[in-house]
């Protein structure tokens, strides 16, 4: 039996490469410290667990596939705050923002298609690609310039007949880039100009550090035509858990595609819905505190790479990631051997190696993505662990 | 912008395609008895509530992508008692029995591949195979012959080089056909025969009402790499809108492309998973209650179909549907009608058309689907509804 050339192009998550030189680690006693996931160690607010407690219907039926009224009218409001006005035809809830981006891109994508995304990116939009026979072509960027990439003359040139779409993180994960308004706009008028899509993945949006607003792709009115956004409650309310997120766009010709497949799952899960709605009620405190623990967090891991000689990094502005490059041959054999071979007081770190969040062969191999969410004190200690397993990765032998 | 040629190839539900008519006819007073959708009014057991409300960490994190431990746990203990041994590893948890279709479609099926699947068969398996570029290739029954698709002389001569697998819904929906040892048996051979999967879409195992006992195709070890399965929580525990359901296979290499699907969108609710694991808890009392309850109602509906004159239906054994061609020219419009113009003491009446159920032009037009989701008193008052609508509807004009 065959299976499908699409799912024989997909890979596992690089991220979850090392789970069993983990596991093996952890057996001999070692204590890991994990900079490797995106898993925020922030409360869920309780707002999220009291709505589900409340929740009185006797049975757990089915949701509307395009979601749950309240949700849906939660988020629209959260987008009317935004200054960006949306009817509720124009709000899809989904799994997680994972589901919105299978959808669009499962909407919109081609055998042969291609669609520009930055690199590094995300490593799952792999998987969400190349199931749909479409292919990635990525914009390129240097750790040098900060991974900067939202320069008109370094996107154009990678359009061509076969172009759908751009695709963005907006902040920006694995590298924390953060759009300034008038790069959002020079990339909407690319896409405008070629006749585009414009899909902004945004489900970072809250976790600036330099006084940015909010800001969303959504607020261009001129390419409502064009601009597809997807968010989630995952990280904005540290819910990942819930898998409740939200396909976003005011093309109605795209939406009714997108209906075809919400109406062929059915729907999103339904108390999570009634949750997610809730975690809406939740205000600016929330997330002004929220903000400044992650602040302090990347400033801390600024700190430390600062104080590790060779290594290259400018300060990202958003998210909850730092990419940054290593003195070292090779961060996949330097992440095993921290696991295999290393140990401080009878501690070792993971972090995820650069590799997988690059589409180009051979790039990234000298970096990896740091995930700030650990507790400041947990955080440091994983800082010095990696600057002395470089020290002693570099004199071993 | 372009639209994939895949979503243009899917349609929206056929089942949803009467919501306006139906909240025109709410607005002008009516009161519409619901026929047409499979949402059961039976309750959710206690114990997923429960579990729900007794979750106490305080981030609700990421599940694992194969699942929750418990939930596995629980599904790999209810299939041991099935006698077919099941490793955590042949089971993915999934979201709903729609994401484990999905999943499995996308693993097996490419362009120009083909998936023999009985017809009338789940209007959403359009979706899930066209979205992958191949084609359904229909197993032809008729309603004389009670849908029974269950014939080798059948199957075999639509098998071509293009054929991927075989698609069962057992008990069938919208058929409520109930495959016996034998029939399952050949169908596996089949598929053996050929080298093509067969995938058993078992949602409704639990309802079957002449005594037999539950049965998977997963029960066959000889075919244990042709055969996958597809189950979920949200009909044996009438708890559609959890969202959790099921892939079992203990083909190895199927389960491995399954995982990159998985890691691609991180893991099904947490909590959902959490609260389905409970619901594994609920004995054979409930079940046997449960099916009780339906049965009586299947009677009440076949018992009203024998007194309308003109009406093929054979006695379903298992599901909550029954499939009937009723002596009308055009079952779409006689809905439209009933909606529109019919209407007895205020009230009409809805069901399922059932061309939407075939992939062959013209097929099911004279037929429908009635879901018998209803409390009796209010079942008996929609089959006469529906009676009197024939009736009025054939001598009109």
């Amino acid at each position: 039996m065959k299976f499908s050339s699409k799912i024989l192009k997909c890979g596992l998550s690089p991220m979850r490469k090392f789970h069993p030189y983990a596991v093996a680690a952890e057996k001999k006693g070692r204590k890991i410290y994990h900079l490797n996931i995106g898993q925020p160690d922030i409360e869920t607010p309780k707002a999220f667990f009291d709505a589900v407690k409340h929740f009185e219907q006797p049975v757990l039926a089915y949701a509307a596939s395009p979601g749950v009224p309240e949700y849906i009218d939660a988020v629209r409001e959260y987008y009317g705050k935004l200054n960006i006005p949306l009817e509720n035809g124009d709000i899809l809830a989904t799994t997680g923002g994972s589901e919105a981006l299978e959808m669009v891109l499962a909407c919109i994508l081609d055998d042969g298609d291609e669609i520009l995304i930055p690199e590094p990116f995300y490593p799952n939009y792999n998987t969400f690609v190349k199931v749909t026979g479409a292919s990635i072509r990525p914009i390129p960027t240097t750790a040098e310039e900060g991974y900067h990439y939202a320069d008109r003359e370094k996107i154009e040139p990678l359009i061509n007949e076969h172009t759908r779409a751009i695709m963005v993180t907006n902040p920006g994960n694995p590298t924390g880039v953060v759009l300034s308004r008038d790069e959002m706009r020079m990339i909407v008028d690319v896409a405008k100009a070629h006749n585009l899509f414009v899909i902004g993945d945004e489900v970072y949006r809250e976790f600036v550090y330099a006084g940015q607003p909010l800001a969303s792709l959504a607020e261009f009115d001129d390419a409502a035509e064009n601009v597809v956004v997807v968010d989630s409650v995952s990280k904005r309310f540290s819910a990942c858990g819930a898998r409740i997120g939200v396909l976003v766009s005011r093309n109605k010709d795209l939406m009714a595609q997108a209906m075809k497949w919400c109406q062929g799952r059915l729907c999103s899960a339904t108390l999570d819905q009634v949750g997610a709605a809730a975690l809406y009620s939740v205000g600016p405190d929330y997330f002004a505190k929220v903000r400044e623990e992650y602040k302090l967090r990347r400033d801390t891991v600024m700190r430390k790479l600062a104080d590790i000689p060779g290594v290259v990094c400018k300060c990202p502005e958003g998210a909850f990631y730092i990419m940054a490059k290593l003195p070292v041959d090779d961060a996949e054999t330097f992440q095993t051997w921290l696991l295999e071979e290393f140990e401080d007081h009878g501690d070792t770190v993971m972090f995820a190696p650069g590799e997988g969040f690059y589409s180009t062969p051979g790039k990234g191999r000298d970096e990896i993505r740091i995930a700030y969410v650990l507790k400041q004190a947990d955080l440091e200690r994983a800082m010095d662990l990696l600057a002395l397993g470089i020290q002693a990765y570099n004199a071993r032998k």
